[in-house]
């Protein structure tokens, strides 16, 4: 069993109310507190916000995602360049994904919008083949055959020299049956194990020396014995972290019942990541259950399409484009202190999405991050303090 | 004539080889000293960059345009919100021009381009008409029929507030006849009168109550005779500052020869300001010329299309797009100490750009503006060490 050397998960606090605790993960890039929020920088960025800005705004932890990396720039390119890290200019933890999620959901062409509970769409398919190997697949940039399995995800994650690394796992669909849910998983497991052999065969080291830290995923879409197999999986096998993944269900409801389903069958001391979740009621509820880490693109999407995180807000959010904010003097958020509420007013945010001005995305995506960074804050703070519940009336609209 | 109090412009040091000087401009938000270069904040935003940015790269004053102000958000807009530079967040000095370039520009589907020595281009006509009255012409947003005269103009850049503000004139295009040129000059003229009194009925004060001075237009097209004629105009009224405007020829050797014909004739103790000009060969022979202050939306445009400034480069800029630089893990350029070229490799720059992010435009805006801003420490650091030619060939081509 890899020691995992430079890293650490001591849980320093338990809720009395709910399975939520306050954690202290140990990275060789920094120590963090949990819960967490992971924010996406998918290609090396996270979209217009530069690494300043983020730490500006306390910005803890970012991830990176393998898939589109190998496409553009390559990982050797990223690792001829000193690794994830230097290349962007992000000195703190960070995460990098398997690939697994991507080649899947953009490969059938709608299991991301199942996942988060969003109508399906007609998308491009690039997946081409899945065999107990691997996943072939085209690039969305050249259209080349790319092949993806476990060991190669295992190799760009090493080449990319993120912190915590994640194992390739088949992310299945909401719309496949029980019965090719179950077989799914049960490769995802045997990847898992080649994961695990192909990352202590690199002596769990990044190709710049630095020590890595493995997550398992947990699998079985949303059948209670499948979860709980997947989690014993994990569970049972020498990973550092465990991540939960793959479909969550058709409605929020589900996505809660499908953790639920996970939890009391997983590794109790270890640090658990929830997959591609990020709206604030969903953070409640996943921190209620035990998740210690988040990541989710809508911080910095929402942001581009002009809207703004907001506490309490009807739908979580406001929308900057509406004429209402024409001549509104306030900050966003007036409880806010991010660069953004202590500089703009509502107006000038509204200009500037009227205006189509490329500073619009870039300044609401500055204060979704210090909103995400402040929800964190409080929910540990909450924690810490027995007043969850307190908190959660804050955030969330009680409307 | 206006005292202009809160603002001067004091000539400290003049070139003996040329008619280049060091001058220090005053206003009520800040000191700046000459030449220097005034960054396009079109739609109260320089495009992708934020002030704290600006300031970080030691940028000294930037402008923003009323034709486009006017249509969205609105002067009144602005002015509820505190003026302009509480509403972009820019505390420092700042010109708004007076609309006219936008609407002839866009109007005759054609001018910008001349002005700029670029191949005429087909645009859609928005100007609909002109008369001794003012301009008519469309929205670009809601197609709705503007109408913008002398006094408007003055009003709405009242209602801005902006420092440095520009008296309307008709920017008449290349392809013009001699007796059109001196026609639309003399109207011009005439605007200016309407603006110097539309600005003393004002008293002088922006609507939040501050000073603001007034530059005169330069027109005459490329006729020796004419640009006489209006500078001896505007030298004889009381202006607080000149600007050379309208079209400075077909090809970049006639810029030259145009504000030739003008300077001799301005009023010698006034700063001058070149509109529209930011080469960095142009920017040494304005210099040369008595040229105080520039403009040009190319640092921040050509950032957006992937080229970085490099001085002494051909064509005085690098494409970051070029494969070449694919992995290049030198700096843009080593002798640069931006925020951009300290943090983050070719290597990097090149990939945001091949993967279209929004950060690639945001990081080469900022190069581009700090290199704008050494050019202009370098040239007043030639002019105060009688060093200005070994400054220019260090920064223009020799090839």
């Amino acid at each position: 069993m890899p020691a995992y050397p430079g890293f650490a998960f001591d849980i320093l606090h338990r809720d009395p109310a709910s399975r939520a605790r306050i954690g202290r993960l140990t990275t060789p890039h920094g120590t963090i507190e949990t819960p967490n929020f992971i924010f996406c920088g998918t290609k090396a960025t996270v979209k217009g916000v530069t690494p300043d800005q983020l730490r500006a705004e306390r910005t803890d932890i970012i991830l990176s995602n393998t898939y589109h990396l190998m496409i553009q720039p390559g990982a050797e390119t990223v690792a001829a360049m000193g690794g994830l890290h230097k290349f962007m200019g992000w000195d703190g933890p960070m995460l990098t994904d398997s690939g697994g999620f991507q080649i899947f959901a953009m490969g059938h062409g709608s299991v991301a919008d199942e996942i988060k509970g969003r109508r399906s769409q007609t998308r491009e398919k690039t997946l081409l083949k899945i065999t107990e190997e691997g996943a072939e697949f085209r690039s969305y940039m050249g259209g080349e055959k790319l092949f993806l399995t476990p060991e190669r995800s295992i190799d760009i994650q090493r080449k990319l020299g993120a912190d915590l690394i994640v194992q390739l796992d088949e992310c299945t669909p909401f719309h496949v049956d029980r019965d090719y849910t179950a077989k799914s998983m049960r490769m995802s497991h045997r990847w898992g194990d080649r994961s695990l052999a192909e990352f202590e065969r690199g002596g769990g080291l990044s190709a710049n020396g630095l020590p890595q830290a493995l997550y398992g995923i947990i699998q079985g879409g949303v059948y209670p014995d499948l979860r709980k197999e997947s989690a014993e999986y994990t569970r049972d096998r020498p990973f550092f972290g465990t991540a939960v993944g793959g479909s969550l269900g058709s409605h929020k409801d589900q996505m809660v019942e499908v953790v639920g389903m996970c939890m009391p069958h997983i590794h109790p001391d270890r640090p658990v990541h929830l997959l591609g979740i990020g709206g604030i009621v969903d953070i409640f509820a996943g921190v209620e259950q035990g998740i210690d880490t988040f990541d989710c693109v809508s911080p910095t999407r929402i942001a581009r399409h002009g809207w703004a995180l907001m506490p309490g807000a009807k739908g979580e959010r406001l929308n900057m484009r509406n004429a209402a904010h024409k001549q509104d003097p306030q900050p966003i958020d007036p409880t806010c202190d991010c660069h953004v509420c202590r500089t703009y007013s509502r107006a000038y945010l509204h200009h500037l999405f009227k205006a189509e001005e490329l500073l619009g995305p870039q300044l609401l995506s500055i204060h979704n991050i210090a909103t995400m960074n402040r929800l964190m804050r409080d929910v540990r703070e909450g924690i810490r303090t027995g007043t969850l519940e307190t908190v959660r009336k804050r955030w969330v609209c009680q409307g």
